[in-house]
């Protein structure tokens, strides 16, 4: 279904203001190298492209067929491309489980469809999918825009985000990109008739490409699929970081209306994910800094919860090492062989306690790699965080060899947070030399801690 | 001091890329109408201003004398001051109480000095101040870079920032004017060796041009100035949002190192901000978000906590909804005449429970304002957030008149939360109509919890 080599857009139009005809502009906006053959019963040609009447009439049965089609026709469309030889489908249509009564009637139509032919099936309800590597766009997300660059340059660990919810899904990736992150595919459930957000998953570690799951789920639909897939992730140590919608009664009740779906109590959910090491979120701009950290740092997981702060601004130090205790994590003194080596370059005013408060005079002088360097070589700290202003590349650029250098080279992970708000410049060069730049220090402190959780649980579940 | 005709600057130099540059540059980058006066020892003409020797040369007694030279030629160049009838300074220099010992002394002397010729200083170990309004600006806060606009056009309500810690006190700025936020003063107070937080609020409330107060403060000098000052501003209904820099043992160590202050019991400093009504936040993003809150509605609090969410995306509303229960707002079922009004425009998949999930499709439609006003006139909710995507200005702008009209209209505060990463011309457009737009879910719940807490503390103070 992620990888097809042609793909029939039933239901496409050339009006590019309605949901139906952006899906198309979107697809033909992205260098995708497969075949796209628009299926219209009205039109022969659908935005420069040759349309054809039926699935039946298709020069060869496509890989994959999206049907954006009125619900009450897409039981007979999904059993029309069954018998065309189609093997995989998503729908993007409303009007199913999420509506109740004959809507629910409907989705269990497209279910047995969906067996009889052993098709596999995504949605419905859904707002479709992205497959970056490949180019590929089939969905109306308006963050997908023609011509957005899908990925950055490198070929650097990638993210992959499934999610129930459309508009959210769709939101990670527009938050995330402007972070420098790397999402090889973005999934939409919808109502998981059939295909689950863990059967995605279970896809994606098969496959082995996957370093981070970002998961935005209503409920779970099989709890032994849950089981066996979170157990694969965690052996694999390919963290899964879950927000589960609908925890508190009026959440529960709008994911009802929203995909059909069950909310069930928030405590048996808990118990399930703290069996896997599954990170729990509760926030958007919390999740994509959790994933940011893995993505640069999973292979330094941190040891233990004590952290080296490292400070070109005295109240930035005070303030994180405060938000630091919040998350769970310790601030320790630092040794004192440590200390007289960043003494050495500190001015009367600074201080090598932790928060090392370098001063902004000595970072103008040797950069910021140098003291984190120092402190992430203390025997006292299992990870490092380094308070910069992001504001203006100047600075870093002087510093870009040696902090690429030790991002590479450090047994522990090094995050860096921007008091003020970072120049995308900034983002960038950091993200190359190899490190996550976090604009709130709650988050990053989060990450520091979710980060040395996994680790934890991980080496429980491995111990068996 | 905050509104000088003219101002020395002792220590001036035309090195702009060090700080005794930086800050003449910065000073003149913005138009402000009085005199600068460089005062230096070796130049006669600094960036292309006439340099003075000493203030005893200069042509009038400054209104104002900023100090950026070593801290042990502080004292003697106060009193020079004194003796010239300057009757307010500003010291940036570092070196005083935050090294203790010797430092410590010189600050004893510096604060003797003043008292001496009855002379009003604030820092030392400052970064300065910014007064928008006189576009005065005698800081070499690199966020404050020259041509920046201080101030969005309009004459709308206006936050004032006072921190000890220079960095993060300008931090605010630069996170708070892409968000079209209009800051009246930001004051950076270092050791507050004279002058303390709470004297610059007083001032700030008598002068009666600052609606919210954002404070960053890393101890209390005087308790009964804190006393009067934040019973004046509960009076006056100029919320204060602190933040208690030092609550953890490591970030208590560090503010001691960093402005000398004794941090205290955080259980103390609850009880005396509780007591007044004070808002406590501990993140640099949540005070913005409850800032921009009270901007915008300030006139208007919540009654209670009961609050009405309007969405385009089913999942966004879930996921909002939950962050409601976790803020300790209710998310009540609206009432029946309500939902009558609301299902008149809803397709079936839509749903007016509340969430009230009015689908991407109604939207497109009809545009936001009318769902809102519908959901805001619902006797059952105190307040309304509407869950909306801020890509891309086309769906607001169509709305333009119609929000601008509601949120002038509305007895009840509205905030907006975009799930996608809002476009700048979305900021702008919504400030300009009068509403905050969020881009953190939790931190427009905790906005309309704080202001809803707010409002409750005020009434019962007044009540007495």
């Amino acid at each position: 279904m992620l990888w097809p080599n042609s793909v029939a857009l039933i239901g496409a139009s050339s009006d590019t203001q309605g949901l139906r005809g952006r899906i198309l502009e979107i697809m033909k906006g992205h260098p995708f190298a497969g075949a796209i053959y628009p299926v219209s019963r009205s039109q022969t040609e659908v935005q420069g492209l040759k349309a054809f009447p039926s699935v039946a009439d298709l020069p060869e049965p496509a890989d994959l067929a999206v049907l954006i089609i009125p619900a009450k026709f897409v039981a007979e469309e999904l059993d029309r491309c069954g018998r065309a030889g189609i093997k995989t489908a998503v729908i993007l249509s409303s009007g199913f489980a999420e509506e109740g009564g004959e809507g629910s009637r409907l989705q269990d139509e497209v279910r047995a469809i969906a067996a009889r032919h052993g098709m596999t099936v995504s949605g419905p309800n859904a707002e479709g999918f992205v497959n970056t590597a490949a180019a590929l766009c089939p969905t109306f997300s308006p963050v997908m825009e023609a011509g957005r660059p899908l990925l950055p340059p490198d070929g650097r660990a990638q993210a992959a985000v499934i999610s129930q919810s459309g508009g959210l899904g769709f939101a990670f990736f527009d938050h995330g990109r402007p972070k420098d992150l790397s999402f090889r595919y973005i999934v939409t459930t919808g109502n998981e008739a059939c295909l689950e957000t863990f059967d995605f998953v279970d896809y994606m570690l098969d496959e082995g490409k996957t370093d981070v799951f970002l998961l935005l789920i209503e409920d779970v639909k099989n709890l032994d699929t849950f089981d066996r897939v979170a157990a694969k992730a965690l052996r694999a140590g390919k963290p899964l970081i879950v927000s589960k919608l609908g925890q508190s009664q009026a959440g529960s009740r709008a994911v009802a209306s929203h995909t059909g779906a069950l909310a069930g109590s928030h405590a048996d959910y808990r118990a399930m994910f703290e069996r896997y090491g599954v990170i729990e979120s509760r926030d958007l701009d919390e999740m994509i800094d959790i994933a940011a950290g893995f993505l640069a740092f999973g292979s330094r997981l941190p040891a233990g919860k004590r952290v080296g702060i490292c400070t070109s601004s005295g109240g930035g130090g005070a303030w994180v090492a405060d938000a630091c205790a919040a998350a769970g994590l310790d601030v320790p003194e630092l040794d004192a062989a440590t200390r007289a080596l960043i003494d050495a370059h500190l001015p009367s005013y600074g201080t090598s306690q932790n928060p090392v408060d370098v001063t902004a005079q000595a970072v103008h002088q040797m950069g910021y790699a140098e003291f984190a360097r120092l402190v992430a070589g203390s025997s006292v700290v299992d990870g490092v965080i380094v308070v910069i202003t992001g504001r203006y590349p100047r600075l870093l650029v002087g510093d870009r060899t040696p902090l690429a250098t030790l991002a590479r080279e450090s047994r522990k992970p090094i995050f860096m947070w921007s008091y003020t708000k970072p120049a995308q410049a900034c983002v960038e060069l950091l993200s190359e030399a190899g490190y996550p730049l976090f604009t709130n220090m709650h988050g990053c402190a989060r990450t520091m801690r979710a980060m040395a959780d996994y680790r934890a649980a991980r080496e429980r579940f491995m111990r068996g």
